[in-house]
């Protein structure tokens, strides 16, 4: 199980953003996704809709109440990997994750957004930095999913499609199907 | 010599999105990026404060017409990669694309916003998807520089930067240089 909590959600001013990190983390191999911040049932529609279109399983879900979702993952025993620029160099730390997920089998990968609480460097397992760089939270999981999975995600199969792409030198091909 | 060209910027909508994939082409390697679609001094601007704060060197330019950048580009023995879920994946791509880049050192990646025109298609000498599935240009752009890169773009070093992070296993470490 692995899953990707998006911290502090605006709905004015991340949509898209936010958007992007849930169908990232969804094509990327990741089960589902939590969000938190401001509540925005447009957000979980739009990705509940992308993951109906093209296939899953994958969930979606929205907390209001981030640090309880993580004590109660904790519990459950999912190890948490929270991603920051501030964090130790994912390419040292990915076989130490790896090692630890072969055992529990149960990971949520934290991204914020602006500004991430004191309180969540203290709740993660790993703070993980893909470059000491200001870029993105999309990048940075999009760069950690595909080192933790080995690039193995990249041909990831999904259940129940109604359309499929069938990948071309030029040009486009989609399958609909009935 | 690495450039990221994006397509079809819009003012109002991408502002977000336009500037990580500034960054995250500036974090992840790539030695400048072009902007087509509106143009948006502020958007430049950002990315070129972040540059001067970080570290550079990085170039950010803005061209009305993008066909006839590319085709200067092309004259000039760029490789044009196009990032597109149509395309042909990555995976199997990538080592004829590093290949070409061997012997010519000159690359573009060019990463669309909503509909790409059919001529880009044309244009481009590699249409490559990262995964066949809907998700971001964001995410896309990173797993290419990162597989392109081999994770060697993950340790790149950064010239006159006024900050610089010191990875942590918890909290913030963040020295500024006179």
């Amino acid at each position: 199980m692995l899953l990707v909590l998006r911290l502090g959600h605006r709905k004015g001013r991340d949509p898209r953003l936010s958007t992007h990190v849930g169908l990232t983390a969804r094509a990327l191999g990741a089960d589902g996704i939590i969000y938190s911040g401001e509540e925005d049932s447009g957000l979980l529609e739009s990705i509940g809709k992308v993951a109906k279109k093209w296939g899953g399983p994958f969930k979606v879900e929205y907390v209001e109440k981030w640090e309880r979702k993580l004590r109660v993952l904790k519990r459950k025993g999912f190890c948490i990997v929270h991603l920051t620029m501030y964090g130790l160099p994912v390419e040292k730390e990915i076989s130490g994750i790896r090692a630890c997920y072969r055992k529990c089998r149960k990971l949520v990968i934290v991204v914020g957004s602006e500004k991430v609480p004191r309180e969540m460097y203290e709740l993660a397992d790993w703070n993980v930095s893909v470059t000491s760089q200001p870029h993105s939270e999309v990048a940075a999981l999009a760069v950690f999913l595909h080192e933790f999975l080995q690039g193995k995600e990249l041909d990831k199969k999904f259940t129940k499609s109604q359309v499929k792409i069938t990948p071309q030198a030029r040009g486009k091909r989609v399958e609909r199907r009935p």
